[in-house]
């Protein structure tokens, strides 16, 4: 049973700081393990990985077969059906063409003192794309990660993904290869993320690392940040729908349960201004509950962490949601714009009772890589901007310089920085002399 | 003495890897300090800020006391020289406007498919500045991360600084008025970024966190990364100069200085295709060291960590240059937008002998917040869109729905997602009906 709450109810606020704050993870302490695999991967470079997957996989590799080979890939996306190749190229296309409006502008302006001000955004010359194997290895994932980075101009784009037993997802190959991935390595955890940011004899080092994993993979990546940059540290899933009662219940039951499908750890809360379409839900989602595939991991999600909140308005609504800062958020109310304007964190909105979440972790066009655990109060979905730099411009004429310099000649010595005052002060005196 | 560098001797690569990978600063393993101190201050908010702050700052506070009032402000700002307060103002204006420019535009089209697509971009709600105390509180450095918060439009911006035995640095209150800072706390360290992440009962906790700090406040913010955003973990200052032999020798050593004073660990590299011109900044450093202010931090940072590199050509410098990814690097060479156009890896460029590195630190209008130790790979300047996230937008129609769904259930097939594949089946049985 998931919880149902009034938000017009005296006790409401603190059921809500109960949601709020619930912890949906147990994030093991891994630190010492995955400090311990790093300095063993900086140590002994291919020979570590090879053994550490030996021991985490139950692969033997050598330092010739880390590497994905192209004939590999060519055999395993040959025996694809051709609807699936056709989909994943239907999603490529899609989502290349959302993320190509991303690119930002360079900019350049001459300003009243004279001085040329701008800046110039540039790719990172290596990026290391992270992709979990088993249950969780989605082709959905390699493109989502690897076509913002080409569309970005990223030269090189070196992919890892676990393969345990020795298992590769032909899908999660066709995929690298309709996104452009250059490089392709069968191994995971700590030791990938170690091998992506220090580099061994086979594997070049990278400048940024994406992509989601487990608690191992996580915390080197929060280990190595600084030596490369990371995305985001991902936890579970989550959506929140606010919905009035002119809607299908069976819908909506179906777009909570297909964030509970994800994780036993996914949330899923509804918000509707409807009692009665709210308990209307909750007796779809029990009877798909009977029948779904993945009923296990779904019924226990909804069980542990799902949620039916009923408001007063739509305005209540997206008060909540904004404390809340869901990751996925559907609006299916009759004028979805008009409450998408009160939105002011989520992750990625979805506006009307057509759009289903699941469209977006598809073929909408969006990244499907988004803040979860209420960071898109600080933080964004993935995009072109992550395999961006900034470098920015500046050039001084002579009258620029006078016009100027005597400010920062003042703030230096306010600083007690002699040298920054005389590198100006040199320049003036020759333009005075 | 610096190390000396020929580019196009035998033994270079080795030199240069040895330049690139010189430890240059000795990071304590705090992690333990800090993990306690975050705790303390989770578990006993005020209580535990203020007994911190009473055993490292020497300073008694109590919950009234911890913000700093605005009749204090206002008596430090009023004992500021006019001067000071007009080179301060020149450079928050001058801030400011290269900051707006960095506004990005919200997105909004309709693809073939009928599809609406975009996505929206909003302030954080709350963001906290870390100011250091002591010798590195710095005026300007109010600046560079209060403005583009506030050009980003975040309605708090709360600062924290610390004042060791009471002292607070009245240009820091003056330039925290300025920029619009809603509230300072006289706290620093692991508690005051504890504080500001989780919350006191004084001090609302916020969503991003940026500012340089020491060791422990490093440690404090990779920590608390992921409840809070936080800008780059900065190391020590650097610059490269790349400058031919048609250059004063002593405007190219008091800008090599001006880094070389920030801090004994800072780094200061003069690429030159003139061996002459090398050798007369190394004496130009030298005369200059004779008398500086700073010369005991300057001259430690030059001797330990300096180098002159002569190369053939400016093409080699620009390749050396992406190689060690600087901080700041001024191009005061002939044509140095032509040389600009071949570095793919910086922070900030300085073009021509008009523009030194320190009116970069001061009143040219670009961040001074820059990716250090190489980051510059992969990362940028603090900016506007440091306080900002984006949010995405998707509205499908039925018709965009019947067109793009059908590869969205092939895929949820695939991926083994059966409610993310029934939420568009329900959907479209309902258009087919």
């Amino acid at each position: 049973m998931p919880v149902f709450l009034d938000a017009t109810a005296s006790d409401f606020e603190s059921s809500f700081q109960t949601l709020l704050t619930a912890k949906r993870e147990d994030s093991p302490d891994v630190d010492e393990a995955v400090t311990a695999i790093i300095a063993d991967v900086r140590a002994r470079g291919d020979s570590a990985v090879i053994d550490l997957t030996q021991k985490y996989d139950r692969l033997t590799l050598t330092p010739s077969t880390l590497q994905v080979s192209d004939a590999e890939i060519t055999e395993a996306v040959a025996a694809i059906p051709q609807a699936e190749v056709e989909a994943l190229k239907l999603a490529a296309d899609r989502i290349t063409a959302y993320h190509a409006r991303q690119q930002p502008e360079d900019a350049h302006w001459t300003d009243q003192s004279g001085a040329t001000l701008g800046w110039r955004w540039t790719p990172v010359a290596a990026a290391g794309l992270y992709v979990p194997g088993g249950l969780a290895s989605y082709p959905s994932s390699v493109l989502m990660n690897a076509i913002p980075a080409k569309v970005a101009g990223v030269p090189r784009l070196a992919m890892v993904v676990p393969a345990p037993d020795g298992v590769l997802n032909p899908l999660v190959l066709a995929a690298a290869r309709l996104a452009g991935v250059d490089e392709i390595y069968r191994i995971g955890g700590a030791q990938a993320i170690a091998a992506l940011a220090y580099g061994t004899e086979t594997i070049a080092p990278v400048d940024k690392i994406t992509g989601p994993g487990n608690a191992y993979v996580a915390a080197a990546k929060r280990r190595v940040f600084g030596k490369v940059g990371i995305d985001m540290i991902a936890g579970p899933s989550e959506i929140l729908v606010i919905a009035d009662g002119d809607n299908d219940p069976d819908w909506i039951a179906l777009d909570l349960l297909s964030q509970a499908e994800h994780d036993e750890s996914a949330q899923s809360i509804l918000i509707t201004t409807d009692p009665a379409f709210g308990r209307a839900v909750a007796d779809a989602v029990d009877a798909r509950l009977q029948t779904l595939e993945r009923r296990a991991i779904a019924g226990a999600s909804w069980r542990d962490f799902g949620a039916i909140i009923t408001v007063a308005d739509l305005a209540q609504a997206a008060a909540l949601s904004n404390r809340i800062a869901p990751e996925h958020l559907e609006l299916c109310v009759a004028d979805p714009e008009a409450l998408s304007a009160q939105i002011t964190h989520a992750g990625a909105i979805f506006l009307g009772q057509w759009t289903p979440e699941a469209i977006g972790d598809y073929v909408g066009g969006p990244n499907h890589v988004l803040p979860t655990a209420r960071s898109a109060r600080f933080s964004s979905g993935l995009s072109v901007l992550d395999f961006l730099k900034r470098t920015t411009l500046a050039r001084m004429t002579p009258g620029a310089l006078r016009s100027i310099g005597p400010a920062a000649e003042t703030l230096a010595r306010t600083e007690s920085l002699e040298a920054h005052g005389l590198s100006v002060t040199a320049r003036l005196k020759k333009l005075n002399d």
